[in-house]
């Protein structure tokens, strides 16, 4: 044989090659529109173009490319926990630059949080996500407690009530942004942060 | 013949009867967990414990269940725009009942607005009832833009954007309220107007 190294099967010939990455994104994009029940590999391989063991080449079956999917945007929301803005300082700010990254990562991660935030536990895989969800859940709704023991909330705010609204109006774009050239990311994240922390009322 | 009425045809029996009110919210039911597209009439009738032909007895089939189901929920949001606190003062104050009655809608009528909010436009049915959604979101936009004009909102607020993610909270929860006995609707309706109006800090 001649001096080849290890040719990556593309299915048939002119067919396009993925690497993890962008196989990943295909597979995200027809679970949203499909659901992941709905979703058979014989229908990922024929979206992809690709044969379904070009698919067991990257990874051992639907199961594996849901679990990648999740782990892409809770690593993009737990990474945000660990920034310098979000681990010290004033509750109030903190939780402010949270809500902020939260946007932006959500935007960033579109096509990943959606999959996401439709997860409703039906597997093993999906139940771990919800898990690790209502873990970001609970320090979002601890640095409402937080913020609220330094004085800095409204009287009578609810910190678990809080932060489930907060996060809805957050995660209720998944339903209604699509990236566009004019707006930037910021200035939408901008807008959620000053109707949650100040209200819309002059 | 004895001097009988028209009798209600309920299946088998020992089985349940349906009126179209209850025929209707299990329909729904069936409908939010499984899908429009994935439930077929059979499917129906059988959880209803009735057969295919009593259910037609109601309805013509399933897409009248889902025009039906959809309509509750709109009738309703569209009742509150006509209310008197929506039709006469500042529009700020329009707003707010608007909003706070939203939540009570959304709570009173939740498995028919969860329906509604998870319409892709599909079919016929679902296409009209996305374009009667437009409509009220162009409804509490013109509001928001007529309180801006009125000078009642902080500067730098843009409406369409504001409408969007205030009501983004209110739907989001379809995804996480759940009735209890403790707390009542018209608390859930305080904090998102006290959280969109006057924001969370102090």
């Amino acid at each position: 044989m001649a001096a080849a190294g290890p040719v990556r099967r593309t299915g048939s010939p002119g067919r396009p090659g993925y690497d993890l990455d962008s196989l990943l994104a295909v597979a995200v994009k027809v679970f949203n529109d499909k659901g992941y029940d709905g979703t058979s590999m014989e229908a990922l391989a024929q979206r992809l173009g690709i044969t379904k063991s070009s698919i067991y080449h990257h990874v051992s079956g639907k199961a594996e490319l849901l679990e990648l999917a999740l782990a892409r945007a809770l690593n993009a929301l737990f990474a945000v926990t660990t920034e310098d803005q979000v681990t010290s300082g004033r509750s109030i700010d903190r939780l402010e630059y949270l809500v902020r990254r939260s946007v932006e990562v959500l935007v960033t991660e579109l096509p990943y949080v959606t999959l996401l935030l439709r997860v409703r536990g039906n597997t093993a895989v999906e139940r771990r996500a919800l898990a690790r969800r209502r873990e970001f859940d609970a320090f979002v709704s601890d640095l409402v407690v937080a913020a609220a023991e330094e004085g800095d909330l409204r009287p009578g705010i609810d910190p678990a009530l809080t932060s489930r609204l907060v996060f809805g109006m957050v995660n209720s774009l998944i339903e209604w942004y699509r990236p566009r050239g004019g707006e930037s990311v910021s200035e939408l994240a901008d807008a959620v942060v000053a109707l949650t922390f100040d209200g819309m009322r002059a």
